[in-house]
């Protein structure tokens, strides 16, 4: 039979999964338990602990959603794709979950989960940014910061769900698979086939157009 | 002399601004404007109502900033690195400003100041698009839908605040600047230049072999 905390956290998995924060009280995630706010108490020690906790909860099933299926590569690249396939794929089928783990973190990062709460952001972002580590090593990749390479394609990932509507033409795994094609390829045009090839110093010569302000 | 409205109206952006929605009562505006709370309904019906205003207001001066600095210039890709960087100087040095344009958007955007707010969304968004269009139309980069390649600089602009650090390394702008070059160029690596141009195929093949899943 399952714990009655275990029972506690799925309840609260999907109350505030789908309401948010504000809209969810203790006695709302009591009725759908079946006990009183008090036999809550015994197990969290207030409104901001519990929701904490299911931050992490959810962090934990995205981590292990994605982790599952790059540690079914080999190559770094295959490796970065499924990243943000996978946790593309996750934002789309479990969506609440999603909202959790990526708009609850700020705030469960503060409280008696902070560390696990850190420890799990780290290892999720850890694997994007091995990904692209071990594409540069294996000279796939320029040598670039991996940690903002990561941010950048992270920060299209937890915006997505602010403007993206299932009724729309793409999914949000094909819009990942655009953002990493983007990022990946660069959006500067090519060289039509039947023109000669330009020097190999041009597009550097862009590149170095760019300075930083 | 100052309108009462007007004065308001800025007291409310520096407070909800530096405060946030949930930590700002209408109190405390009155108590900075120096009038009554009444006085604060005579001008605006509740609390979300002057908090849309305010979103509004800071949308507002965020576009008259942008758009004064993209005008300054002709070419696309000129116009397409004006928007990030003055979009991201204003976020360095307006943090609360942009806080309230980028963050409070999603509220203001179902209240009395909808329309206004929406129009000046798309207004934002569209310099971007047109640049990336304009540029696409100049053959200098390739053609890409331009609304998803502005949400993926987009979001990384909107998620900057949320990580960055003012004791880093690199200042916002300059961030803003490494997400460009990314995106412009993309993270593939060239052959080094004493070795012979691959041929014109090269970086097109590896393209291809990233489809849609």
């Amino acid at each position: 039979m399952e714990k009655r905390e275990d029972q506690i956290l799925r309840a609260a998995v999907g109350i505030f999964g789908s309401r948010g924060y504000e809209r969810t009280s203790l006695q709302d995630i009591a009725d759908v338990v079946g006990v009183t706010k008090p036999a809550l108490y015994y197990y969290f020690r207030d409104k901001d602990t519990l929701y904490a906790r299911v931050v992490v909860e959810a962090l934990r099933q995205l981590v292990d959603y994605v982790e599952a299926r790059v540690s079914r590569h080999s190559e770094p690249e295959d490796r970065l794709r499924e990243f943000l396939m996978s946790a593309a794929t996750f934002l789309g089928e479990h969506r609440e979950t999603w909202l959790l783990a990526s708009g609850g973190f700020w705030s469960a990062a503060t409280g008696d989960y902070r560390e696990e709460a850190l420890r799990l952001r780290d290892h999720f972002e850890g694997m994007l940014r091995d990904a692209l580590a071990q594409a540069i090593s294996a000279g796939a990749l320029r040598s670039v910061d991996v940690a903002l390479a990561g941010r950048l394609l992270l920060s299209g990932l937890n915006q997505m769900h602010r403007w993206h509507s299932p009724d729309g033409p793409l999914s949000v795994v094909e819009v990942a698979d655009r953002y990493l094609d983007f990022v990946l390829n660069g959006l500067r045009a090519e060289r039509p086939a039947a023109v000669s090839e330009p020097p190999a110093g041009a597009r550097r010569a862009r590149r170095a157009r760019s300075p930083v302000k």
